[in-house]
């Protein structure tokens, strides 16, 4: 019988029983409780530090963290430990949170919010839309398609960007590599951003990028807030020429008060993308494939970092 | 050469050259201006009396509406006048309505708004979303097929109700008739009202109709106002027991300062589901195609009265 850890006893009940793994409960906050434990999962919005509690004692491990990210975890990470993240556990919810900014801004709702606190009916008139939009998704990994996905029966036109050109998939014909940005950008209706922040994406949308975006055109954020130069969108927005649909901003959080809060033609959210609910079943399902694989003696999947690398 | 009218120059252009058809501009607030005259478009959004002035004339012809609605033009329609409504027009904008409300309300959109004129970030927490809800769609006609397209790559399970239980097709296995709506309530996260207006919708969504959603959940409202009974909404709502989202209302326009305004869980938009700039492409390819249909003189699709009417 191999030993696996997961944070509490409800995520005990969540993942359910794993033929071949006892299943224990250990928060990481404490120090290791076996040397026989081969695979620790790391509370998730806990301190990243904790992953140093896995090589307290002798053995190689796998820490399990149930978030994408984990540049913060990786200075704490003990050299016999092995670490996973949480892939694909949050594309739903992100995915779900860009087309929500995406069809809020342009459907109105702000705007409805506003008048319902008036308590007024608008006038009739012509609103915007997403269908017939051109959209042009940058940024084309698990997320990317699951955007794709989502906006599919929606009538739109898609367009996909990754850092480098390749064959597309059944969503999108063709990826285009970042270079073509400059060519693409006035052909969008919408620009929806889902890169990972990199020193090649950071201030990627500057004063160029979005004096190159057609006007009326909506920019929506749901990578990382330093994709998007802030003092650049401000002035954008300011002219109208602009709209812009933020679920990460920089600086994060916003200090109360901002520009950003009271700039026109901008929504924004704060930083919600991935958490919610769809987050338990979701996460509970790769700690289950996980530990399948742990109890046949198989590399994890998601390794990130460590002594198990594939290098 | 057959002839046929849109309501103005614009319209030419939209619709385009159709072979064997003379287009010509008539808005239908003057007389009838050509006996040759068999098919007319009716200009949106202008009053339903306007049909009468394609009777002026000797001879059969069609006047084409530009809504889905047909009821108020019935009336003034001359015995020589087929009508064909709008069908089809209307289903992209809606259904993307629908889910526009789904997504705001479940994801707090509205929440943000107002965080976002208090120029403040709002703390961390798990909210709700769309992902793994099990959605009920109460109305499976054109627009309901159209709001589960879209829904289906969201993760949701899907129950669709229409007026008879029946085959379903590529998106819901089954298609449940309404008397199993009180058995289907109870295991709905988020209920969708797309029905038709009729003596069996008319409050069809009551006390019990809401008594028998689960607490916590949500009802969205694209069909009409007068399928909900406002005051039993009210009531639900007041308690936090229940969401909703509503483009339709009951009266409508609400007055300034109704209770709905500022119900708590309650997000209401101004009738806006087929206002969108989709109505022009949409509405200029259903004219084109009656037109090809006219120049070799095949029935016109989507009657809904008048002489040539099959039956």
């Amino acid at each position: 019988m191999r030993i696996a850890t997961v944070p509490d006893a409800e995520w005990i009940e969540r993942v359910g029983p794993v033929a071949g793994v006892e299943m224990r409960s250990w928060d990481m906050s404490t120090p290791l409780p076996d040397p026989e434990i081969g695979y620790a999962v790391h509370p998730y919005l806990t301190p990243a530090a904790r992953v140093a509690a896995a090589g307290a004692l002798p053995g190689e491990r796998v820490v399990q963290l149930l978030t994408a990210g984990y540049d913060a975890h990786l200075p704490h990470r003990p050299e016999t430990v092995t670490l996973c993240n949480a892939a694909g556990v949050h594309d739903a919810a992100t995915a779900e949170q860009a087309v929500t900014l995406m069809l809020a801004a342009l459907r109105g709702i702000p705007e409805f919010v506003h008048a319902q606190q008036q308590a007024t009916w608008l006038p009739i008139r012509m609103w915007s839309g997403l269908a017939d939009k051109r959209v042009l998704i940058v940024g084309y990994g698990r997320i990317g398609r699951a955007i794709a996905a989502r906006l599919t029966p929606f009538e739109v036109s898609l367009t996909a960007v990754a850092s480098r050109a390749r064959v597309g998939d059944h969503l999108v014909p063709h990826v285009h590599g970042m270079a073509e940005l400059p060519r693409l950008l006035p052909h969008a209706d919408v620009v929806v951003l889902v890169v990972p922040l990199l020193p090649t994406t950071r201030g990627l949308v500057d004063a160029d990028f979005l004096a190159a975006m057609p006007a009326g055109s909506l920019l929506v954020n749901v990578a990382r807030g330093p994709v998007v130069d802030t003092e650049a969108l401000l002035a954008a927005t300011r002219t109208g020429r602009l709209f812009a649909a933020l679920d990460v901003t920089d600086p994060e959080p916003l200090p109360d008060g901002h520009p950003l809060f009271g700039a026109a033609g901008v929504l924004v959210s704060p930083h919600v993308g991935g958490a919610t609910r769809a987050f338990f079943p979701r996460a509970a399902a790769l700690i289950r494939s996980q530990l399948q694989r742990y109890a046949v003696g198989q590399m994890p999947l998601h390794i990130v970092a460590g002594p198990r690398v594939d290098s």
